[in-house]
Order: C-alpha cells, then structure tokens, then sequence
C-alpha cells in the first residue's frame, strides 16, 4: 500500500472516530445541562416533591421526551412490575376470592404515550377534548410490565379491580381497549360517576377502596403513574408507583 | 511541514480520539448493564416501591457510590432544596413563631456519606456499634442543599424543629455535630427517649409531630430522607424526600 492510501486510511478513521465521540470530546452543551437538571426534576417529580404542576419545564421537553420513547422508562416499569411480583407472591391467598389488587388505568395499564408524543410531551397545558377524542379511538397500548404483572397476579389467584378517573361515559371505550390490549377477567371497572365529579383524585379512590374494603376485599397491592392513585385512605399493604413525568393528577 | 510530520500529527489525534471514544464505541458492558438496572432500582428505592430492604444489591455497590460521590446526588438533593424553598416563600408566616419546619437529621441535614464510603455504601447490614462511633465523632458534614434551606426558613421566619431516630444518649454529640456543620438557632432537637425505644420511626415521628400541633405549631415543610420521616399521621403540608440509596429504616 503506497503512503497516500495509508494516509487516506488514517484520515477516514480518524474522521469516522471523531465523528462518533463528539459528544464526549466537547463542553458539556446546553442541551447536557439541561438534560442533568431534568432528571433531577424527573426523580423530584416521582417523589412528590415539586407538589402540584400542570406542564412540564419548557427546557426538559426534549429530555422527557427521550425518556418516555428510549429504554429508560421501559426499564423503569420493568423494575417496578419486578418488586411489585416480588410482593404478591408473598401474599397467602385466602382461596374465598376476596385478595384483591387494584389497578390504575392510564399510564398504569395503559400507555398513552403515541398521544402524549402528538402533543409535546406534556409540554403543553392537559385539552381534555383531545384527549377524550384519544380515550375514543380505543387504541391506547398496554404497558408491558403491567400486562405482565396483571397475568401473574391473576394466575396466583388475585381478584383484580380497576380504579380509573375516566368518567361513567368512557366505559364502553375503556372496556374496548383495555380487551385490545389484552386485558381480561378484571373484576370491576370503577369509572367517576355523576356523583363522583369534583372530588380530588386521592379522595374519589381512597372512597372507593374502602368500599371494597367494607364490601369484604383484602387490598394487598395497588398499582398507578400518580401518587393521588395511591395515597389518602383506605391504602393497600403495599402501593406501586410507576413512573410519569407528562402530567400531574392531584 | 513535511508529510511524515503531517502523518505523525494525525496518527497522534486519531490516538487521542480513540482513547477518549472508547466507551461509545463498544459494546455495553456488563458494568453498564448493571448502572443501568441500578439506576432504576435507585428510583424504586425513592418511590417505596422496594419495600423494606436492608442491603444494596451487591451488583449495584459501584452504581451507588458513583451516584453518592459524583454531581448527581448533589444535583438531586439541590432540586428538592429548590422546589422546598418555593413552597416556603409561598407560606403567610403568622408571625407568632408557630409556623414551623421539621428536619430529620441523618442524610437529611447530616451527611454520612464519610462513614458509608467506608463500609461499602450500604453494601453491608447496618453495623450499629460501628455507625455509633461515628456519630460520637461529630464530624459529619452538612448537606450543603439542606444548610441552604435551613438558613433561608430562618430568614422567612420559621421555627425549626429537629426530629431524629438518633437516641437521647446521643444528644451532646448530635449538638455538637450540628454546631459543627453551621446549623444555629433550632427551636428543639427531638430524639428518641426511653418510652420510644421499639417504635417504627414512622409512628415515632408521626407521634412528636403531633404533639407539636397539640401545642400550637402549624408543620408547614418536614424534610427527610427516609418515608417514615414524612408519613404516618399528624404529616406536613408539603413533605420533601431527599434521596437515600444507601439504607432504609421502617
């Protein structure tokens, strides 16, 4: 080989390297900082601490974008679906049909991320008419881990309630997508009813346990994205909080 | 400049590049893989859903105490700093000394970080004679997000309390320790008397948190590493998790 193909080799090389390690060769950019800050908002945010909010920060957009679409909140859910079968397989089940669990719907068993995708993120301020025009497209995925975790609780003998802030008027719609994505055998679909309307998220669900509680079900474990499916009263032995930076449910 | 000192300057920056580009340019690693997982274990741990655990998994040991020592605990816990002192500028102080804050100590205002860095950062059962000796030293330092908050509460005009599972016997040197780190002017240091030995800390603090409301204070903030510095009953208005991998107390 003559030295200009050498050369040539060399350079196309060292052009390729260049190219791949440029992130890590300069400054950290703006984007960087501001992506650090984000997931120190994204871990606040999980663990209550930025209290009420109605859009995310407008410089972690991209940041939450690239949570919710790359592996990271995927993992996330995994890890939570482990610790939470982890937990019920510990449960001694009584055999009477009275060891529940009770699932939260959206971003719980249901993802409504390609929606959230079409409207930045949850960079924008919450359209209810978009998004029920979304509730009515019944086309909402599962999300994986819950899915999972639904069919393993249900093969250890668990009796599952579902416990939406969907109105009354969404139940065909919701029964619909929750059986196309492959949810089935729920014991009840708890939706707001006329009377319901009003109360916050945390007082309509504590009231609504505790109805299942008086009606004679053990609640072992309760599944949801926001902290309002999951605190207040009439708790479950163990909650489960699944990851969601888009919005905020008080 | 002759073309063997052209070649030499390229071989030499392809070198470098390819040095610094290393980590991008395999595949992930195991180490990678298992950050990975640890990352989300870490929110797990933040969010209770692990549950009650007592040792960090042993492949997460480098994931913690890179978290630990490295920008992004004190990221986390500046954003929790921040978000707390939004809400405590947004608070109408009385003005008759009621209106109150309430502090764990370890891993809240207290970093310990000095003495789990030495012990494997939680990869160990909690050695109770040895975390002793250390608090006896009094040379824990304060974590600089929590001092900030702490001096800016005063400013505003909130009485501070301090509430602890460190024992009674353990009062001087926790004063001095305080001292120390450049707390000044709390209203009471609470730790565990003689009858609050065996409690939950959850319920031993829910109890002094109520007896401050017994005696008049409004508990606007209570901030705290552990979940059982903040729930239970007789809670805060607002409740600030400062992150912990490191160890769970009940």
């Amino acid at each position: 080989m003559d030295s200009v193909a050498r050369l040539t080799i060399i350079l196309f090389f060292s052009w390729i390297v260049q190219i791949s390690s440029e992130s890590i060769l300069k400054l950290p950019s703006e984007k960087e900082i501001s992506g650090e800050y984000c997931d120190s908002w994204r871990l606040a945010v999980e663990t209550n601490n930025v209290g009420s909010w109605n859009q995310i920060p407008a410089n972690c957009v991209d940041s939450v974008a690239e949570y919710m679409i790359g592996e990271r909140y995927k993992r996330d859910c995994d890890v939570v679906g482990k610790f939470s079968t982890e937990f019920a397989k510990r449960v001694a089940i009584g055999g009477d049909g009275r060891d529940a669990w009770v699932f939260d719907i959206d971003e719980t068993l249901l993802s409504n991320v390609p929606y959230y995708q079409a409207v930045g993120f949850g960079s924008e301020i919450f359209n209810e008419t978009s998004f029920n025009d979304w509730v009515n497209l019944a086309d909402a995925p599962a999300l994986p881990a819950s899915l999972n975790l639904y069919r393993k609780l249900q093969d250890l003998g668990f009796t599952i309630f579902l416990l939406t802030g969907r109105s009354e008027h969404q139940r065909n719609a919701t029964e619909a997508n929750l059986l196309f994505a492959g949810y089935r055998n729920w014991e009840r679909l708890i939706l707001r009813g006329p009377s319901d309307q009003g109360k916050s998220a945390t007082n309509f669900k504590s009231q609504k346990r505790e109805e299942l509680i008086i009606e004679g079900y053990r609640i072992h474990g309760s599944s949801g994205d926001q902290w309002s499916d999951l605190w207040g009263f009439a708790v479950a032995s163990r909650s489960f909080k699944l990851p969601n930076p888009m919005y905020f449910i008080p």
